[in-house]
């Protein structure tokens, strides 16, 4: 393992003080490191708390700012944060108009955001994301996994909240994006987990995993390398069968990479996805490229399909100023 | 070679294609693909142009936009853009004030920059950029190579050239910016060139190439791998014994990851150079970590420090409106 670190157990402290000092105007560590928050707090509106186990980043905590999270919580590397520290987010944001928890569908992080809602004083409510359509059920999951379309849902949710949707509107509205929305990945490589110290998985010179999880869980298959096209097409149809938009739907094409893919690729991915998602009578109305929910540094990407009407376009429009999406 | 590509041929193309289509709100391409600029090109201005070989993504596509440049040329992967294509990024660019380009140090770049410029029917002067202090020469230079510090010469610049700067004038910052300036970098792994098919250099399991050049060419040394604390403070000491900056300094700290590496590393990296900084009596008042510099999907970083004062400091944190840097 070679990796740019110091100590194995420091390693996402010493991570999170990185971050919390190069985004000092946008975002604050709690003393405890065990949140980050906005540098300025919202007044009056409802707050809107995600996290989950590190390794993603930016996911969550790159996400924190106006027009999207007032909070996040980072567990350990792959593992779910404890309900402690999701109590403690919860009432940090809570500015007595009630907390909306996003979570991404796996065992762990369900029961623990679920037990810190049953200790909150305030209304607390969920919004799970379970966007992936490879497998039903995984190493980690009852039901589908949620991956980078969890993006998706903190970016319009978060400009609703900004804009003063009420406490059950928002959770409404996060099952509907989280409808709308459906992604796929493939890993061309594996990641290490320092405290591991060795590859989650092993792959072939000439091996992909085809509908991989962003810890590096299994797909549906192992399989030969093929060019960027024929894996668009894979992981498209996959998407596409599952959603089933109707001819001539508008969409977010949204091409993640998993943190050791360059960017380069990305948008060679992106320029393939959309064509064919334009020769299956959908048009690409927004576009997102670039590593923002990843599997530290395994190569390989994932792409996301989201469905849109006026409604979700005008709030994916929205100002976004967060350390890792501003527009 | 395990990449998300189609034919190699068309891997540049296909990838500029997915940019431009990505970015459409901000950038327009050529229709001969040989520059991409501002989608709303500037009025009455000086026009900012620069350019490269390909691989090194963001840089410098994705700082064309409001604040910044005003085009970019992109040779093929690690190639320099031939003239005539800079000369119609000259030409599209200039309103009538003049260009200025912004060059990396490398002898194709410099040449064929200077080649354009002299085709060139209005005004065109050049900045340099060499804050690579790891070696003197180097396979592809006369002094010192430009790397990482081009971002900070061309954010800067871009502020002032919005701002209504002369030309001129322009020129004498760009020289200041890069003079403030100092860069070095390590590698963990090589990056693998498309065309070539085959890793630039080979590094043992527990191996780095420290003062490695953005296309892998060789630094100061091959050495074993070490902490990311010792690393840091073999890459400040470089560029501190160099750049001399008095005690009490403001800085811009740029961690600049070259690929392959996860934001997380490079958080923990600006952590411990933020700390080592401030141990040397200087003020790191500015922050970027990213992969904005990169070498393909090259694992490893670059530090770049550069010694701000209040011009330089305003002049950073004007807007800018980019596929890359937006705040």
């Amino acid at each position: 393992m070679k990796k740019l670190i110091n100590d194995i157990a420091n390693v996402l402290d010493e991570s999170l003080d990185g971050f919390a000092a190069a985004h000092a105007d946008l975002v604050a560590m709690d003393p405890g490191r065990r949140f980050v928050q906005r540098r300025t707090p919202a007044q009056a509106k409802v707050a809107l708390v995600s996290g989950g186990g590190s390794g993603h980043e930016p996911l969550h905590a790159g996400f924190v700012g106006r027009g999207m999270l007032d909070a996040a919580v980072p567990g350990a590397i792959f593992t779910s944060p404890t309900p402690d520290r999701i109590l403690a987010a919860i009432e940090a944001a809570d500015t007595g108009a009630g907390v909306v928890l996003i979570v991404k569908n796996y065992e762990g992080d369900v029961m623990n955001f679920e037990m810190a809602a049953e200790m909150a004083e305030g209304e607390v409510a969920r919004v799970l994301v379970d966007d992936d359509v490879a497998v039903d059920n995984s190493s980690y999951t009852i039901g589908r996994r949620g991956v980078a379309g969890t993006l998706v849902v903190e970016k319009i949710l978060g400009a609703a909240a900004e804009k003063g949707m009420a406490l059950p509107d928002l959770v409404a509205l996060g099952a509907r994006v989280n409808a709308a929305t459906r992604s796929m990945g493939v890993a061309l490589s594996s990641c290490t987990v320092p405290a591991a110290g060795i590859p989650t998985f092993q792959l072939g010179e000439d091996e992909i995993e085809v509908g991989v999880g962003i810890h590096g869980e299994p797909g549906r298959r192992r399989a030969p390398m093929v060019s960027a096209d024929a894996i668009v097409a894979e992981l498209l149809k996959a998407i596409l069968d599952d959603l089933k938009p109707k001819a001539g739907s508008k969409c977010l094409l949204f091409v993640n990479g998993f943190g050791g893919t360059p960017s380069s690729e990305l948008y060679l991915v992106f320029n393939a996805a959309r064509k064919r998602l334009e020769v299956e009578g959908l048009s690409v109305a927004r576009s997102l490229v670039g590593s923002y929910v990843t599997s530290l540094e395994m190569a390989g990407c994932s792409l996301t399909v989201t469905v849109l009407d006026d409604e979700l376009t005008a709030l994916w429009d929205e100002p976004v100023s967060t350390p890792a999406l501003r527009w």
